[in-house]
């Protein structure tokens, strides 16, 4: 019995799937500084317009590009594993399947998006992409992509992992990249937040400000700001990864999946993975699909769903999304890419028509899981994907109790070799869990409560 | 055109490939601390027999157990890639292939022989394996390995690494390895070392004394040694590569190659790709096989080749080898791996009789190859892994003057996230290229002139 699949080049999917086509409900729009929907020519000066256009996409399936498919096969497809050892470990009746991001030169899916953008950037005659990061797996992934396809890059890091973790940094250098600490004083956001506050850690919202600031400010009009999460268009470049897992699935002789999982911060590696059975799922298919997220920063279990910026300074228009709030610092938990105040609206919107059931877990929960498929798998994974695992077990255990042999599938969706710090506070009993207080809830619905309201309309179906 | 080719599970090669039934003149045998041959028992406390057995063997095609070859799908097969883009870049006629050896949990080719020593180990009855790491690669691998196997691990690594390579060491935790600097005062060797130069980095030479002092000295005699490099059997383990290399190039469509080049510290990573291809060079294909060490550590290119024990306290048998004497300690490049005073028996013998051409490059070209490499392909390759690319990109140009087709091959043994410290340093200036001086050379010659001398037959064939 093989523990992992292949898919050859030419099996490659050529079309990405499209969830806004197949909502119950359509999403809400985004909203501009004057509460009417954006419209193209508003976000011209920060995307490019074949991408504003792929944002609002309604169409099911999207050609790849010939272009990008010659990006993406320098590591895909990636292989589709069964973890016959955690299975063992866990005496389970389940069959574990996870997809395998970590392949990646950068370590993790983010390439996915990184080189569709980028492409399409080069395409419509950019020369430079202005990003933000913040554990740094965005930043590589950008950084990467823009290398090969000739373009410079620069990506302003939350000050904090800038100083934790080197290797990140060190990484887009390599790739020609330029990483500044965030807040920096390159920007008039960042210079302000630095005469309020010159020691602060930085955050996700802060980054964002600045990166837009700086692509907006080119005078040469060649310059965009480039996005790894939470849009549309992301999770679209990301569905590659559920549709070659299908493909795998059938070559490992599995004709459906009970239950499909992956971590959750922005949304993106769970879309990837998830978003192609949400496609089943609205079509009869019986299968539950769980995004995951810290205790500690918890959009999707507790925060409303609600009109929000997606950064700190306001430069995003209004998305309509579960949010804790734009000005929502979380506290300091090692999985950076989970401490976002916000969700894709794709994903609140699915949430919302009780397409996807959101799980919270705390910090310590997920570094047992990771040792543990550490330990049988043999892989040690992000801190973000050590969430996903914690899930899977919860679920393996309860197919376990109900004597099920249930078909489960997830998205190890990146190794932790530049995360080990987090590993060794938690041998050292240095970690602990965060949950956050009511109050924190209750401040941040008070903080949106005079902006716009998206329309909650749902089909009730799910 | 595919840019890279796996195989399937099912066409992963089921025997390694033994150069020993092979070489025109046979190896000199070990030799003990009388000046005899050393015989299985007095190996016993040391390796397990059945280790001990394949150490010796000249079968030219050794099956592998249905067991380790459980535990290499984990990974394996690896993909071979084309390298289009180098071409590219290079504006080469040849065309470059590369075996991805970094896609292993640990991130490089290591992993091959740790998950078949501590299987035969296991089978043996042995609960605990000791060896030593230079820069982490080996030591991360062996823990990766006795992690799936149950089986207990203690790592001694150079203090250097120790201190510089948090990583790697906090790699080994994870995977419930044990890891101290080395020298340490857990030996008697290490205690001795400390005495005269408490502040010592360390070297692989100390280290590998410390490992073997503690494995035989455990009471219950369940405890044995492993080395990462230069036995026969690990040549022996590390063949898949190039076995499984031979099929993906006949899926790109090459009859024949033209140039072998792996980088070469102990040996390991370049055996497995080279010895299958050596094999064919014997019975008369044209093939040039390249070894690629470091100018600053140039054991084949300039050392004797020589009887001379494997570490610096002669607690190995006399080994026949090139050598630059067991006291030597190179001087502080980054690619620890290659920094061996030693080359593996096997590689040396091969050497001696004209199958193998080693050149030695400066670091600084390797860094810049290295960098070229991340540009194009997208993937930052361990510093030991930049020298065979440095070795491929002059001889792509070779091939760009002749105006030759040529067929390029060559291992891509690891990853270099764990070592993008070496990257920070080159991009800053502040790596420079180490000549030996020639009194260095004859310093080593003249320290090894009264042990004996081994057989420098040789056929004068190649």
């Amino acid at each position: 019995m093989p523990v992992k699949v292949f898919l050859n080049e030419d099996e490659m999917p050529r079309q990405w799937y499209n969830l806004a086509a197949d909502l119950p409900t359509p999403l809400n729009p985004p909203l501009g500084p004057d509460g009417n929907p954006v419209t193209p020519d508003q976000l011209a000066p920060v995307f490019p317009m074949n991408l504003i256009e792929q944002e609002v996409s309604t169409e099911r399936w999207i050609d790849i590009p010939e272009g990008i498919l010659e990006l993406l096969v320098r590591w895909r497809p990636t292989p589709l594993h069964r973890a016959v050892y955690l299975e063992k470990a866990l005496g389970t009746p389940a069959k574990i399947y996870y997809k395998n991001e970590s392949v990646s030169p950068a370590g993790s899916h983010k390439p996915n998006t990184a080189v569709a953008q980028a492409w399409y950037n080069k395409e419509f005659g950019i020369k430079k992409l202005v990003t933000e990061t913040g554990a740094g797996q965005w930043g590589s992934a950008l950084s990467f992509a823009t290398s090969l396809l000739g373009l410079e890059c620069k990506v302003f890091m939350v000050r904090i992992s800038f100083d934790q973790k080197p290797g990140r940094k060190l990484m887009m250098q390599t790739w020609g990249g330029t990483c500044v600490a965030s807040p920096s004083n390159e920007t008039q956001a960042g210079r302000d937040i630095l005469a309020r506050n010159p020691d602060t850690p930085g955050s996700l919202g802060i980054a964002i400000s600045e990166a837009i600031e700086e692509a907006v400010s080119d005078q040469s009009n060649t310059t965009r700001y480039s996005l790894g999460s939470v849009l549309n268009l992301v999770m679209l470049h990301q569905t590659i990864i559920g549709l070659e897992s299908k493909k795998q699935l059938k070559k490992f002789g599995e004709d459906r999946v009970d239950v499909v999982i992956g971590c959750a911060g922005g949304g993106s590696n769970f879309a990837g993975l998830a978003f192609p059975f949400v496609h089943d799922k609205i079509n009869g298919a019986e299968i539950d699909i769980i995004p995951v997220e810290p205790f500690s920063c918890p959009t999707m279990t507790k925060a409303p769903f609600v009109y929000d910026h997606g950064d700190t300074a306001k430069m995003t228009p209004l998305l309509p999304m579960y949010s804790l709030g734009h000005d929502f610092v979380p506290p300091p938990i090692h999985a950076g890419g989970l401490r976002y105040h916000g969700m894709a609206p794709l994903v609140s919107q699915a949430i919302l028509e009780g397409l996807l059931t959101p799980k919270a877990i705390h910090q310590l929960e997920c570094y047992k899981a990771a040792v543990l498929f550490a330990k049988t798998e043999g892989i040690i994974v992000a801190p973000e994907t050590s969430h996903a695992i914690a899930a899977v077990i919860r679920e393996a255990e309860k197919a376990g109790e109900e004597g099920k042999e249930k078909v489960i599938l997830f998205n190890m969706s990146g190794h932790g070799l530049m995360d080990l710090n987090g590993y060794d506070r938690y041998f050292h009993g240095e970690l602990h869990d965060y949950e956050l207080p009511a109050e924190e809830i209750q401040r941040a619905e008070d903080a949106l409560k005079d902006l716009p309201k998206p329309n909650m309309a749902k089909t009730g179906k799910w």
